[in-house]
């Protein structure tokens, strides 16, 4: 292993078209729509406590749960959203919005420090009675991420110290002490808020309340069936049948299988790598590492999405991954990026970065529409055309997750430890990083993911030794790299996906990196019964589909790629802001001259044909008809 | 069009092994192990309206709905599939526990004639507050078709009875006139058992009634509307979203695309198949054949299966037929028998017999197990293995409609006018049909679905002239026939998949008919995106499958069937009471030796092998495991 520790993910501002344009309509489009939505949607006004409340917006399911438990976090990951769009450019309108919101948790929060809407405002004797289902450390989670966010962009404290009240109350009323609830939140959230609350302010009896989370987590005997009992209820009456949909059917460290909701056990395992980082602790990063193993071995699809089954929105057996009926959540892969930085942070290993960009270009940029207003909940790998972006959901998790991420991107590309840089994206950047022996700005200029054709310049203050890390990415082969024209072996210079060049840099150095990107065939493990015969395209990070409206004539399911066909790229400008597009000849199953019956015993004609591949996070965002990651291959 | 009208279907005596082991199995351990599953999930005990009632054993959902409201028809469902079984052979047992459930009923029954358990019990001043969701018309409907067909069994007219004083209250409830309701049951099901009792009696009130709930159906002002308004409801807050669910969207004659709840449909088609017959009307029947043709043409697996979508149980888009999620309940693949039964019964055409034929071998047949005592409900093209039978179900309709139409099969065969017999079926029956001129004794002798080598023979009570409409199945290329020893010209005597052989007929004469059944590669319609690539497997009027338990090694998934390749028939009189099963050689993608990633750059290994498929109602008797229906063709 690398012994590089990349102790902090750094800033950087982002420079290259592509996130240049991602952040842009973030900024412009995403954050303010979203702000309106949550307004029309009745989320804004739940934080006033009318009297008496409205009637409900989304009655309760049999389960007598309503996702309205949910809006306090809509709230919180809207403020963390648009605070980190705050860090790129301040904004007094939004401010103010948030200044707004700020107002009402403050008139909102009870004398001890409790504040959750739905409770103080309709049940306000039932506070902490069913953790299992309600969300509410999940939504303190989510308003402390915010709070932590907006005081970063802003340097105002005013909703951290109402949370940081909020979150005191929290840990008097939990933990293993005579007069504590012995509990911990149904949705994991509240662990990674308080790992960065720690981080924020240096207080240890935050990380403390995160580690008390997760040990306590599936012990017995199970606080979940305390609670139901204390309810009048039988914990064998539990809709969800198990405690595997929340991950506390057993022991953290004691799961070796990833199971139940997605999100929650990617927001779960996040919180565990970080606790492994900052308690030195091996049995969670070991847990870590065979629940890692088990996702990437049997569980999770090409695009990175997470979870086939809508019926618990998470994961179900090895290998079941079913292509139009995939669920995948676009939070579950939000939060894969997050598991897979705090994995990276344990370990500079390029297993975890090569997911993490896999993650990114192919699950959370899916997740968001081009006009930055649409959204995808779901995420299926094939579709007949009725799949398509909603301008807003019943439960509204994805759009401020998608737009979380993006703002605060820069975040995922660089880490640093005392004497050593790392690499983990390209895209065009720059950044100023302080090493132990002086500060050193860098600029990574590329017009990557559509091209692999890398330039680092460094400038250091005064010439200094250290190290920089250049990922190589497992799906790049034949990479070549030049320091000052000189060339490097990558070859012997990389170990676990990383090229490490030491020397003393001096200012004007210059990095060039190769990655080559040829059109790439991928094959799924048998096992993965729907992909049999089938076959995917990729580029460089990216997952390709084709769709409808580039290939006209019939559903895209009627085309097959023989196997011996020449894939060429084609650099099409006019197509968004400018994509790298994937064309192969093609047959086509003919449905023209078929006639009226459904069935027949002669088989279709086909046909010689084409077909246009396009990067599958573009999907849908011109007109509704057919995709198809897994094409049939001839 | 042929000028035969099959006026009456006629019943037989199943003679032929294959449905005398199915009766067997029915009579012996379908039914008395269904009287036991219904007392044991209380659905007896709540015939006696036990005051309290007992908690509920189905939560109501966020509709306010449970299971629980359909439980009369179930037992309705028992008596019918009983009283069918016992036309065969009488059983003084079964007959006790139809009389202890007749003398409950007897006591539930309300003064004015109402009886329906649950309101009865539970809610007894909401009695026809909800027809859209309640089924109060649906559970008398098939209460009433219990009590005819126990009275047809046994003579015994009781239960008969008040069902005819219930009849008589919804006479009096429902109706055009003032002071009654204009309403009609939200699940079809009534209109078929007012016309069998309008048949029985001969009482033309019943005929009306059936017509009155089937011409209200759809029009405006919407019933449904009224009836939610004066609950308090808005009618935009249906839980269905559409009156498409019910097939209320419009008047049914004004219906040309199959929409919504499948058993629904199929129910009401029967129904406005009937009526089209009994009342001569031609917009009716013109309405069925042009939903015949919608279903036909886009919307019936292979299997016969309908409905792929489990969230309305029922019909989405043309063409949408996916394999794994097909959901395909077994009661809309028996209600679709019914349908083509009375389609047949409006003119006797091929088609129509055709696909009754299709369901019943591989839709109907799918629902039992061998053991008779468990069911499929709903019915996947292929399956990972997680798909089995269900001992019982929380709504367990499936399972007595499965008893009942395979202890009435026998009513499926042969239909006569005055002057002629129809032969729709074949598999060993005999029976005595009367005609104008004579009393006609036929046996038909074949070891059908197996062998398509048929022999009938007919003995009048003297010469007598008539016809014999002999079924030549769609898929019987090639077909031969006999009378006497001569061959029949098959070719010009054949018209609407019909051969007819008009002559004097004596005793001892003797028909041969010859299907040839060599195995068939089946294609879908290429805008049938699960099966573009793909081929299914047929051998006579049954569809085939691979199941893991014949072709070990792997998914069953991993299978490619060669185009060219021979397909062998193999009789197995090891496999179940005998079977012929099909092999052909075949190519299977290898997991072995693929390694630990999920996805890579180089294609799976294939190796040459073998592949065994097993007629598809049979799948999943013997042990779990992979199963598919369209096959990767190579």
């Amino acid at each position: 292993m690398n012994e590089f520790k990349p102790v902090r993910f750094v800033d950087v501002a982002l420079e290259g078209q592509f996130w240049r344009e991602r952040l842009e309509t973030v900024l412009t489009r995403t954050i303010p729509s979203q702000h309106v939505q949550l307004g029309k949607h009745g989320i804004l006004e739940s934080l006033t406590l009318p009297n008496p409340p409205p009637p409900l917006r989304f009655p309760r399911n049999e389960h007598n749960f309503t996702v309205q438990v949910f809006w306090d976090s809509d709230v919180g990951k809207w403020i963390e959203a648009a605070s980190y769009a705050l860090s790129h450019r301040r904004d007094a309108d939004i401010e103010a919005r948030i200044e707004k919101i700020v107002d009402d948790l403050e008139k909102a929060q009870a004398p001890d420090g409790y504040l959750n809407c739905w409770y103080l405002q309709r049940e306000p004797d039932k506070r902490w009675t069913n953790l299992r289902d309600n969300h509410e450390l999940y939504n303190l989670g989510h308003l402390l991420e915010g709070g932590i966010a907006y005081f970063l962009a802003t340097g105002r404290r005013r909703l951290l110290d109402i949370l940081e009240r909020y979150v005191d109350h929290v840990r008097k009323t939990f933990g293993p002490n005579p007069g504590q609830k012995r509990g911990y939140c149904g949705h994991q959230e509240i662990e990674l808020a308080l790992i960065k609350l720690y981080r924020l302010t240096g207080e240890r009896k935050h990380l403390d309340l995160a580690a008390y989370f997760i040990n306590e987590r599936g012990r017995q005997p199970h606080y979940f069936d305390h609670e139901a009992v204390a309810r009048g209820e039988s914990p064998r009456d539990f809709w969800a049948k198990s405690y595997e949909y929340n991950q506390s059917h057993r022991p953290v460290r004691e799961q070796t299988k990833v199971v139940g909701h997605a999100v929650r056990a990617m927001y779960m395992f996040s919180a565990m790598a970080d606790l492994a980082a900052e308690l030195n602790d091996d049995s969670l990063k070991q847990a870590c590492e065979v629940l890692w193993a088990d996702v990437m071995t049997s569980k999770i699809y090409i695009t990175s999405g997470l979870g086939p089954a809508a019926a618990n929105e998470g994961f179900t057996e090895d290998y079941d991954l079913p292509n139009d009926t995939a669920y995948a959540e676009t939070c579950a892969s939000v939060a894969l990026i997050f598991w897979a930085q705090r994995m990276l942070h344990l370990d500079l290993d390029g297993r975890y970065a090569d997911v993490m960009e896999q993650a990114l270009f192919n699950g959370a940029l899916t997740g968001l529409s081009r006009d930055g207003e649409h959204y995808f909940y779901s995420n299926p790998l094939d579709s007949d055309g009725r799949h398509s972006r909603w301008a807003w959901h019943t439960c509204p998790c994805c759009t401020m997750n998608s737009s979380r991420l993006i703002a605060s991107v820069g975040g995922y590309f660089v880490s640093a430890s005392e004497d050593a840089i790392a690499f983990h994206l390209y895209g065009g950047i720059s950044t100023n990083v302080r090493l132990a022996n002086g500060n050193v700005f860098l600029r990574e200029t590329s017009a990557y993911p559509w091209s692999g054709s890398i330039r680092i310049e460094i400038s250091a203050d005064a010439p200094a030794e250290f190290t920089v890390n250049l990922r190589i990415p497992g799906w790049a082969r034949g990479a070549s790299a030049t320091v000052n024209g000189e060339p490097v072996d990558v070859g012997s210079g990389t170990s676990n996906g990383y090229l490490s060049i030491s020397r003393l840099w001096s200012a004007g150095d210059t990095i060039t990196l190769e990655l080559p990107m040829p059109p790439e065939r991928i094959y799924a493990h048998p096992s993965v019964k729907e992909d049999v015969g089938r076959v995917a395209l990729k580029r460089g990070p990216l997952v390709y589909c084709v769709e409808e409206v580039d290939n006209p004539g019939g559903r895209v399911q009627q085309l097959k790629l023989p196997r011996d066909a020449s894939i060429e790229t084609e650099s099409r400008g006019d197509l968004f802001d400018g994509v790298v597009t994937l064309t192969a000849p093609a047959q086509r199953v003919e449905d023209q001259g078929w006639g009226d019956s459904l069935y027949r015993s002669t088989p279709p004609a086909a046909s010689e044909s084409k077909l246009t591949a396009l990067p599958y996070y573009l999907w849908n965002n011109r007109q509704k008809g057919s995709m198809q990651v897994w094409l049939l291959e001839s």
